[in-house]
């Protein structure tokens, strides 16, 4: 039977109506009666369900009437206006074949469940309001993120998910091993002997494609990657997960500017991008998950973002006579408490905070001529805080050189790095962006572990 | 100074003719005479470099025809149309601003390096032209993968990286642990404790996102994966590596049929892309790399995939009158001699052999009425052999079970797997195309270093 797609019936109502059609998909609610029954059919192509009428003059009624909520469909029938109604039309079943049967012990049963009983069941929870709206957005929002810069020419690079690096300097690691970890080879002076495992040395999983990138923005200019990332730190907040997403644009010839400039005009794509690629899913949000949804977004779609360096801020939360956990003072990191003040009452809008202290920054970063900050930036938006983490790159062999001094960095493990500053280096920048954070900001949704689909945490690693 | 890219200048050439441009770039290639010089400059936006003329009135003439290759350059002057010269047009330079300088030690000098040397300096050699050409088709096949889903409503989804799992069964995996290796914790009974672990199990690199792509086709119909895979396989080939992408599209409501119809979908799809979005690369791999490459890539986009049953391709190998270095015979695995026979010689297009004997296929593959064979495919194509792998899944439960035992394999692992088959299982189908055998495929490089970046493989995770 050739089906035709849920989202084509909704999108495209007038040419099918009145027309006999084939969908196939899941029951999600039946309701039957005597003679005849309804039934919420969903199939997976389109957020909401297309209602099917079906009677008792259909040879398997009787069969269909007893059907479990999930079990799956074949439905063919006319497609017929129903302008009355709450939905805007739904089939007049001609032929139903059964698929496959679901059970009464069904795990998503119509009623409300919590979150965490959810997570329990990941293999069933997209087929969920929630999950099924979460998760088409976050492919959405992927896939807009490749047009995003597939459109400015931008080349799209794998870095290494497996390092021999340790030292990335962006958190704890995972480490990756085939050794025998009952009993692995030692060397002479008994210490576990690396140079007999697969890679012939100690290998862990990234916490960053940053250094590889800037290896391919200084061919191609223009560069971004999109994978998975890992940090092997104990957090279990809603904010922490161990394996994430993460994109990490890198731009030459371009300095912090430049990448503000990109990292606004992304955010802005991205947002408009799934706003009008998943209405359905976007309302549904504004109602169910978080009420200020839209008008944040739309916010900022509309805002020009605004500027401020750190120095600047400090002295702007100072003034402001508000009292913080943890008091303000030049020098230190700035905590989520203060970003939200910044952007939500300060700046009523996404804000860039340029110019850090070196000291709280990575080596990477360009020093600027004060000779006591970086040129970092920090996208701050409303509701979150800290989204985006970027700066200018140190292209000057010799500052780098001390900076990794500074650092206790061993200059031998980044020689290739060095040598991009040796061979033609040019200024350039970049940013990362976790993917999940920004799904999470997209969505409403506040724990991170309900916007990935199988999320791996402290202690977690089911499905 | 706002700079415009090569490529434009290439693609847009008559609206900047005669104008004044500013470009910035890499020098491939300098030439100096007294009073003038030439320069060929990459932007890294564009395969083909653009000609700078610069003479002695630049008042820093002198340190420009000192320049190094790979220095990188801000240049400006006016764009002359050179109908008669090698290249369309030039730069005459009237402002060069040197940006960083280069090295006569640079290690990529003009002459021809061996793609083993290139290896090592991986850092450098997306600056050559080979790998400036492959690496941008790399990302344009990515994109077009993305595109092509888009288009079709499919929705990506982003399997675990980590697994609990040690059972796919496609391959030996990596550990991933946070353990202390040289004391890592004990039981009562003296094995490692995994229960320590960051997870609280023991857990590996997954080998293959198909298990949780199913669920996800059994909620939105139509998913795909994207993303890292892993094989801990002490293979040192020139078409193995231990860290690589994969693509796994997974379709509910599907049988074989709709597979192949997919993959044939796909891959031509993604071919026409490639072509039309890289017509310098391309050529230039048809005539460096394999002069053969343009008619097989053709070959593919003109041709009807053939279809052959397993059982049918046996007695075709059987009566060719070929001696194979591995005999014919029903039951065994086919080999590359065996799948380049059929697709080259026999078919002379891309071939799909289904129906292969069950008991040299994975657990999941439905099991055909035969009771003999499953329902997977191999498609084949000339010059490589097997680049995809599908099959239509078992969605019965009872004879998934039974198989699952026949495999020796534990239910209580799969018990998620098992319930998708409980809950409105549906017929469904599924493949996977290793991207970089694709990337092989599409521009003839022989060796799988040598299409990704930072290549890892038995004994090597440089970089």
């Amino acid at each position: 039977m050739k089906t035709v797609y849920v989202k084509s019936l909704y999108r495209d109502t007038d040419s099918y109506a009145g027309k006999t059609v084939s969908v196939a998909g899941w029951i999600r609610n039946i309701r039957v009666s005597k003679s005849f029954g309804f039934i919420e059919l969903n199939d997976g192509s389109f957020f909401k369900n297309v209602q099917i009428v079906f009677g008792e003059e259909l040879e398997n009624f009787k069969d269909i009437a007893k059907l479990n909520i999930s079990s799956s469909l074949y439905v063919e029938g006319q497609l017929v206006l129903t302008p009355e109604a709450k939905q805007p039309f739904e089939i007049k079943a001609e032929k139903i074949v059964i698929e496959g049967l679901s059970s009464p012990e069904y795990p998503l049963q119509k009623k409300r469940h919590s979150m965490e009983y959810l997570r329990t069941i990941a293999h069933l929870r997209p087929r969920s309001n929630t999950f099924s709206a979460v998760f088409r957005v976050r492919s959405l929002a992927a896939y807009a993120i490749h047009k995003f810069f597939n459109e400015r020419g931008f080349v799209y690079v794998h870095t290494p998910i497996i390092t021999g690096s340790d030292a990335e300097g962006a958190g704890q690691m995972f480490r990756v091993t085939t050794l025998d970890m009952e009993n692995p080879p030692r060397t002479e002076d008994g210490k576990v002997d690396y140079r007999e495992d697969f890679f012939g040395k100690s290998t862990n999983l990234t916490v960053s494609g940053q250094l590889e990138a800037e290896v391919y923005a200084l061919a191609f200019r223009n560069v971004y990657t999109f994978g998975p990332t890992f940090r092997a730190e104990n957090s279990n907040t809603p904010r922490h997960a161990a394996e994430f997403w993460m994109i990490e644009p890198e731009i030459a010839f371009a300095d912090l500017e430049d990448n503000m400039k990109l990292a606004e005009d992304m955010m802005k794509y991205v947002i408009n991008y799934v706003l009008e690629n998943a209405p359905e899913e976007m309302a549904f949000f504004n109602q169910f998950i978080d009420n200020t949804l839209l008008d944040r977004l739309q916010n900022i779609v509309d805002s020009e973002f605004g500027r401020v360096t750190y120095t600047e801020a400090i002295e702007l939360l100072k003034k402001s006579g508000k009292e913080f956990e943890y008091p303000v003072e030049w020098g230190m990191d700035l905590q989520t408490e203060h970003e939200r003040y910044l952007t939500e009452e300060i700046f009523k809008k996404p804000v860039f905070v340029i110019n850090y202290p070196k000291e709280i920054k990575a080596f990477y970063m360009r020093l600027n001529d004060d000779n006591k900050t970086v040129a970092a930036m920090d996208l701050l938006v409303p509701g979150v805080g800290e989204i985006i983490g970027g700066s200018q790159r140190e292209e000057r062999y010799d500052v780098l050189e001390k900076k990794m001094e500074e650092f206790g960095l061993d200059k031998e493990d980044y020689w290739w790095y060095m040598e991009l500053r040796k061979y033609g280096g040019t200024k350039h920048a970049g940013y990362g962006l976790g993917f999940e954070r920004l799904i999470m900001y997209l969505t409403g949704i506040s724990n991170i572990r309900d916007v990935i689909p199988f999320p791996r945490t402290v202690g977690t690693a089911e499905f």
